[in-house]
């Protein structure tokens, strides 16, 4: 009641504000279909906010366009998930950092290319001008650069902006997570590169989310491939983002976007096709070193012996039987400059994310038919931010976390098992009434001894309510207070699950819960 | 390089936006000397931008305004931190949830009253008009309302953002971590109350952060004192954030204030001063229940018998040790509705934020010297966003986290012992050349035996550049290879701090280095 007056004040702004927009309407103003039905949707609710007949103020209870709450139980999952990432991450030695959540507009301009219309900005209400983060790559260079670092392993986990077109079934959203892990500094070729996939490899594995297959491929010798295919160098970028296609769309189709759209020589076309269909080992790698076209190039060859070279380590990693030399791999990103990868779930069963193509998704999170992983080396980013153009190679890799969450929460809801949102361990409930204060006392004593548990705050909880809370809860022990277990100094244990009962003294009570709750 | 035809479009970009600028100032609009200095920095800034004389782009390399990144060193304190918090939600039975970074403006609209402007906007990119969230209580209000939620017991830690004068030496941000548990629902008299004062006693006992005292106030009972001290109903509000300063200020200049600027009588502020010395325990409600004057007051009594039942349930919590009830605490929000709190540390030795009075500091921010945790009761915020009105008791807590970080960070600072970035236990080095591809071996099985370990990207490391990075990165243990232990079949394992070296065989090394960082 004391925001009335505040609210009836923010009633003539907004009047004003329609008024001033009906006035901007008038003038042969040059507008598009979309801005029209955005401007009369925003009118529209305008009007919606400004109450309805009885003039109450109404609120639209929603959360903005392509963002979403966690609930309790979706935030269970990504506890297990993120904490899955995090230990293969510690278990690497990573350390964390974290940036704001914002950036000057200034520190993401130029990054994105084509998709930096996707970037959301903040208003100008005075002083700097500030846009949400896009990824977690560019904050990790400007981060890099202003400290002077030159070698450092770190993850970051954090939420990332796109003014992107929604498809939120499909686990895309405007408000999503990434997870980055990258490796910063001079190193010698292939090991840290060879350790991101060691990551990837992990990380599926011990999520469980079924068969994947991690494919590998060059920025160079796809510029090569190019190259030697008689693509003109100024079409490199474009014929790239048509091979990314390959995963959604036929050959057939690839083909012909290349050449009617894109105006490659039909012959040139036919050359690349038969090269993106090649994958294999380090075998393929060797087979392509001693290609009359291939070799001749010098960016392909430096990057086929990388792949070679990468294969034998990933061997002394034993993750080969999931890696793969994929020519058609093409990543978006423009910031690539050597090793790119993607993990791709493979399994049947897996939620679709195919009919993507419909709308202007942007290539790097539709990269895949069950794309659950993506990276690559960037050895020109940090230089960007140098005011010497100091290089700091990196090489990285971003877990679809968002992605995983769904599979993870459509596992849960095929499953069984329910997904408990607490992790309370017993339940101090009372037999009869007026026992407020011994279930407080006992409760204390639980909390002081670091054991997870609850009361219901009531005076006098019906037995059954509290019995059937544990239920609904998973909460696996109940902590019975009675006058009889009052006089005799115990307390009734019940377990749920079987409902057996047992007496126990108060003496022991903590150490029969700890004994109980860790066998569990 | 790719990058290049992009930066220098935006030369253009901003060169038109300057001019245009430039364009805007000239006619005799009306400015504040701010707006001026604000906009000649905003030249100044596009001019650096626009480069030096040899033209070449330079960034501002900085984070925006107000913000801060967190380096791996700040990271380990931090997650030290939450965790302990975490656990301590977790004892006591939390879900926890989350809610976008940005909400509908209009959902914020109304619930700050003047703190109103400090809301940061998103630029209107057509759709939706968006702001990012102020605290995490409106979210949380508007996601029960929303859900149709009428009771839960959740955490929520996550950034909030606020366009206040930073004070970042003081651990004052414009993007700063809340930390909030809150209890919702329809339940006996505070008993979910006294469950946030144990939690915020748990807490900061685990932390060690000095000696504390949580003062306990009802926005009921300052109603009454204002009430029966002969304050107009109109002046309470205003009448109250003065009496909220008596933390910073004296009551000599309180009052001045109360007569001068805000037109109290001098009768009234006289008695209010003696009610506002006022602080005890359970005996000093009781005392007040018998006062002639606040006997009268509905309001007043009301809160008095709440006072003293919640330090009733405080006794059976064993808390009333730091519980002090001060009828001089006033916070400042609108929303609080019956019990408020607030956790102050009182050893001497805490970092000031005292000289805050400078600048408008937000009342909650600045709520008190070495103020550390804060809350109470909101009973109407969530009835502000049903259609329907129907109200959800809440009551909660917020740790002060980022004052907590400052605190553990100068502590860290001070001590010899030095704040581990990573969490490896050994390292896989090698004595000799050519011997990479037996270090990759190593330390495979060693990472799917579940051991945090490192091994240094280079073919040819020297051992003492090995030895080095673990003795400054804390790392215990090295796995020294060398021609002799892979002829022995043995690995030499060395103690970093003691320097003790031994030789174990290969199949017992995973166990004697598991034995060994378990006991540490």
């Amino acid at each position: 009641m004391l925001a009335l007056p505040c609210v009836r004040a923010c009633f003539l702004l907004r009047a004003s504000r329609v008024a001033s927009r009906a006035r901007l309407l008038h003038p042969a103003t040059v507008m598009t279909v979309a801005q029209i039905d955005e401007e009369v949707a925003k009118l529209l609710q305008l009007k919606a906010q400004l109450g309805g007949e009885d003039g109450k103020h109404q609120f639209v209870l929603k959360t903005p366009k392509g963002t979403r709450d966690y609930n309790p139980k979706q935030m269970a999952i990504r506890e297990k998930v993120f904490n899955t990432i995090i230990s293969c991450f510690k278990r690497h030695g990573a350390e964390t950092i974290d940036t704001p959540v914002f950036e000057l507009k200034e520190t993401l301009t130029g990054k994105y290319g084509e998709d930096s219309k996707l970037i959301y900005d903040l208003k100008d209400q005075g002083g700097e001008l500030l846009s949400l983060r896009y990824d977690l790559t560019v904050p990790f260079a400007r981060y890099l650069a202003m400290n002077k670092i030159t070698n450092i392993k770190r993850y970051h986990i954090a939420k990332v902006y796109r003014r992107d077109n929604p498809a939120m079934t499909r686990g895309r959203y405007r408000e999503f997570y990434q997870c980055d892990f990258d490796i910063a500094g001079q190193y010698d070729a292939m090991i840290p590169d060879a350790e991101c996939l060691k990551i990837v490899h992990e990380i599926l594995s011990e999520l469980q989310l079924g068969e994947f297959c991690i494919k590998v491929n060059d920025r160079r010798i796809l510029d090569g491939m190019f190259a030697v295919c008689g693509v003109p160098d100024e079409k490199f970028r474009t014929i790239c983002s048509t091979v990314d296609k390959l995963d959604k769309m036929s050959w057939e189709d690839v083909k012909k976007e290349m050449v009617n759209e894109k105006g490659l020589s039909e012959e040139a076309a036919d050359q690349i096709g038969e090269y993106v269909s090649m994958r294999g080992g380090m075998d393929l790698a060797e087979r392509l070193l001693q290609d009359q076209k291939m070799c001749q190039n010098k960016q392909a060859c430096a990057g086929l012996s990388d792949i070679k070279l990468l294969f034998s380590y990933l061997q002394l990693f034993q993750v080969t039987d999931k890696v793969v030399f994929d020519l058609s791999l093409a990543r978006g990103l423009d910031y690539y400059t050597g090793v790119i990868y993607e993990a791709v779930l493979t399994q049947a069963g897996v939620p679709p994310l195919a009919s993507d193509s419909q709308n202007g998704a942007s290539s790097e999170e539709s990269a895949g038919v069950g794309s659950v992983a993506g990276g690559g080396r960037y050895d020109g980013l940090v230089g960007m931010f140098d005011p010497k153009g100091r290089k700091v190679p990196c090489v990285g890799v971003s877990i679809g976390i968002e992605r995983i969450f769904s599979i993870m929460e459509q596992k849960a809801e095929a499953s069984a098992e329910k997904v408990r949102t607490t992790e309370v361990q017993v339940m101090v409930a009372s037999a009869q009434k007026n026992l407020l204060e011994e279930r407080l006392r006992l409760v204390t004593e639980l909390w002081n001894a670091g054991i997870k548990a609850e009361v219901m705050y009531k005076k006098n909880p019906k037995l059954l309510s509290q019995l059937q809370h544990c239920e609904e809860g998973g909460v696996p022990l109940v902590a019975i207070l009675g006058e009889q277990e009052l006089k005799d100094g115990v307390v009734k244990l019940r377990v749920v699950s079987t409902r057996e009962e047992v007496d126990i003294s108060r003496a022991d009570l903590i150490a029969e819960i700890k004994r109980r709750t860790s066998e569990a």
